[in-house]
């Protein structure tokens, strides 16, 4: 049993600290990081009673059988399904971009429809093609999360709007086709509306499949506990994205109720952790059997 | 002759100070505003050396028979289509208000595309039917300039987004009309989306025609001076506004280089002075032998 830390990076921005270690994919350049209050990862290791010259130790043994995650889905799809668990086929692969679309701020009373250059209604119009694609792609998850109009006032046309992408999907072929279907989209957009378009990718990230013959064992396991056999992608970064470059590894979700995760609110279910706990000790008399 | 000052309000706030003194409308409770700089506008008007408490001598006589306000245009359309001089129609009326969508601020990854209520997804739909909407409606101008985003991070669905709107027409009941349509539009698609719409008037301030004899000599001027009659509202306010509640008001517009206004490059060609000055004196001619 392993509970791993800094899967987020909150404390010192880089995430999957622990289970770098574990799989024997740690920097030791990490140590140097520092969290708010000026304190070195180094330092926080030996303050908690650990040396840091021996996290090379925690590297997983070459002959270790697998991985299994157990995580909170931070999302609504179980709730709204009204299951328990849900075993998890792939990490999604992740873009993040920044796109700027620059006509001409202008007087909002004077200028007539057709001599304006507004760059908020060319990001607007992007947006509704975002999620338009989005709806219409099986499995694509995209969201234009932001937004910044100069000069933002109310009377006055907007000359600059920049906007972000966040674009997933577990297969990286197509949140790349996605990808350049947008991006032509922006093009042509600016293009029509007399716009300048700038882009810039922030983040590209492969999709992880998780291990396929231990999740066909999970869903074994949830169905020999009587429980619908869910499978279902992650949206969001987990551990065992780090732990498959590794070691063979499978993934369970258990339902966030209302969704909600990163707050104070956020909960899980007795009866849920019942199940989930049932289907991970099924999973491990499934994997030694197939073991001997 | 006469230069009206504070047409524009900059410096205490209020528009049309020297204006609303001619047209005898002015308040002596606007003697207490204060600039930047806590000077009040009675202070001011001292300083200048004259006495604000004859600002009641300042009303023009009641048997004067017209007014003509000559002024730039601060929009394009006299530049694009390589005209001097324009005779003012009408000025628009405008509705000023602030629509606010809220939806529900969620994960960016984890959250699949139908089980969002993204609230820039909505109001980036009502834009573009703002858009639409005046490009479809002759006369209308409709500006989304301002839009503000809750929690604003590319990796969130967006939970809050909070737009602006200002629309004019040269028409009251056409205003009213596009507003109505426009209102109707931002409900439909809050409750298609799950979204709450909350929106407030900020402004409502009915079109001023020009007189309409007065402006025919103008057109009269303008051809008599060999150039052509064209004739167009003004998006913005002006002194002519107020002074059309008291004296037969005309106004006339010369073109703006490159259509810029407030703006340090704010310029003006000298054969539009001398055209304007030249259908100014025809005007005048004109009224003058009408008036015998």
């Amino acid at each position: 049993m392993i509970a791993f830390s800094e899967e987020e990076g909150v404390r010192f921005g880089v995430p999957f600290i622990g289970s770098r270690a574990v799989a024997g994919r740690f920097d030791p350049a990490l140590l140097a990081l520092k969290d708010a209050e000026g304190i070195t990862l180094e330092a926080a290791i030996r303050d908690y009673g650990l040396d840091p010259a021996k996290i090379g130790d925690a590297e997983l043994d070459e002959n270790a059988a697998a991985v299994l995650e157990i995580h909170i889905e931070q999302g609504p799809v179980l709730e709204a399904e009204d299951l328990s668990v849900a075993a998890v086929t792939d990490i999604v692969g992740q873009t993040r971009m920044s796109l700027r679309f620059a006509g001409h701020a202008n007087h909002a009373g004077t200028t007539p429809m057709h001599l304006r250059h507004d760059a908020l209604a060319g990001a607007a119009e992007w947006i509704a093609s975002v999620e338009r694609t989005a709806r219409e792609t099986e499995g694509l998850i995209a969201t234009v999360g932001k937004i910044d109009v100069q000069p933002n006032a109310g009377n006055v046309v907007p000359g600059v709007a920049a906007v972000s992408l966040d674009l997933r999907h577990s297969t990286d072929t197509a949140r790349q086709a996605a990808l350049e279907n947008l991006l032509a989209s922006a093009c042509e957009i600016a293009d029509r509306r007399g716009l300048a378009l700038e882009s810039k990718r922030l983040m590209d990230q492969p999709a992880v499949p998780m291990d396929e013959r231990l999740t066909a064992f999970l869903v074994e396991a949830m169905e020999a506990n009587n429980l619908p056999s869910k499978r279902m992608p992650s949206g969001a970064g987990h551990d065992a994205m780090v732990m498959a470059a590794k070691v063979p590894t499978a993934m369970l979700f258990l339902r966030s109720p209302g969704g909600i995760s990163h707050h104070s609110d956020e909960a899980v279910r007795e009866e849920d952790v019942e199940n989930v706990l049932r289907v991970a000790a099924s999973f491990i008399e499934r994997l030694a059997a197939d073991l001997k």
